[in-house]
């Protein structure tokens, strides 16, 4: 997958892609990510990207101009610029399903903006605006990294263990069961008895009620997006039963 | 504030840590930023900190003792740890709100997980479990990064023009208007005449009519959280007759 950045600190990308699973998955080029400045392609002399907003109001806004070049840039050199994503707080909510689609893609242009807000007509260059959440950070760095860290371990040959990613949080709809690893008594806190007991069956069920529980718990609205089995709708009115919420 | 991080990959901060408004805010001392690697504190010779789950099943599991001993650490060194904060798919979801709870705070340690998951026993030591989404990363390093980004911005000082922080997106409950720099005309795009007139009482009301149409169309949701003023509410409804979604 080829990925291209737009951003005004490409040095913040030094660390998140170099190490750990994206840098392994650029290491066997799995992806390739380009890292554009558009500070290098303002028309004015002082190489300004940002300047007052039309109206009044605080704070300075990206131009257009230097976005604009450095797309055109990007795009003559890859002959195509593919899905053209601007992080920003209005749009769509990024998810596991987001970053599924955006896995299934050949090329993938970032725009980062940073200050207070940019030019609307940055937008019209864009086939997808995307929002990490509910929050405002202070440029689009690091939402594009994130988007790139879940996006890249979809791809095939990013993950060691070829059984990681499919059983995680959200890819069933529910949040995962508890978790234990050795040694079986830490500081007074023991591994639940069934999980050493050897019976697969037992450890199966128990992993289907806890895993259940804690979205019962914690995230109900995740529950009434799901088609539960049958066994599925006993186990919650059991779970019902049991749990003052 | 202090910011305490656990992580098995501290190079993968060099580059956010550095830059932009999270690098001058550290070096303006407003945070003050100490990276803890849990794989020093392991208590076997190979320097493994991960394990097979108990039960069976995909992937491996951080051990609790590599973590649990980073974080006497790290308490004895600062004289505690503040909010222990465990970045989990479980979580609460990060936003704006919990940013503005976080900067209110004098110490966070973050745990950042990796791998398929940990043993649940390190739970016992967080004081905070959050989300920044629903979706999976390798690792909780990127979420602890948005978290202090979203956090650090909301410290005084940290951003350059105080009037920023608060007309942004969220912090009114509402997606932000529309925003144009010069120039005027770019591209055969032009800015709305309205924005140009120096009529102050009539950009006001475009800003507030647009800033309700883009969260109408957009993100409906936010609307029905908020207590909207009678004129609010007539601008809707005529937003209502105007569009068709």
């Amino acid at each position: 997958m080829k990925i291209d950045i737009l951003s005004l600190f490409p040095e913040m990308f030094k660390g998140p892609l170099e190490s750990s699973i994206v840098g392994k998955a650029i290491e066997s080029k799995i992806i390739d990510v380009d890292i554009t400045n558009y500070r290098d392609f303002t028309s004015n002399k002082q190489h300004h990207v940002d300047d007052y907003p039309y109206g009044g109001g605080a704070g300075m806004l990206l131009q257009a101009q230097p976005i604009f070049d450095a797309l055109d840039y990007v795009e003559k050199k890859n002959d195509g610029l593919g899905s053209v994503i601007l992080l920003d707080p209005a749009g769509r909510q990024f998810n596991q399903k987001v970053a599924e689609e955006l896995s299934a893609k050949d090329h993938l242009t970032f725009i980062c903006g940073h200050y207070e807000g940019y030019d609307e007509r940055i937008r019209k260059r864009v086939t997808d605006e995307i929002s990490l959440g509910d929050y405002i950070l202070t440029g689009g760095e690091l939402g594009a990294m994130v988007i790139i860290d879940a996006t890249a371990r979809l791809l095939q040959g990013t993950l060691g263990n070829k059984d990681s990613a499919p059983g995680d949080s959200f890819s069933s709809g529910l949040l995962e069961y508890p978790q234990y690893t050795r040694p079986v008594s830490y500081r007074g806190m023991d591994v639940p008895e069934v999980l050493v007991s050897g019976n697969h069956q037992k450890i199966a069920q128990w992993r289907e009620y806890e895993s259940l529980r804690r979205t019962f718990l914690r995230r109900p609205d995740l529950l009434a997006e799901l088609e539960l089995t049958e066994q599925q709708k006993k186990i919650l009115d059991e779970i019902r039963g049991n749990t003052r919420k």
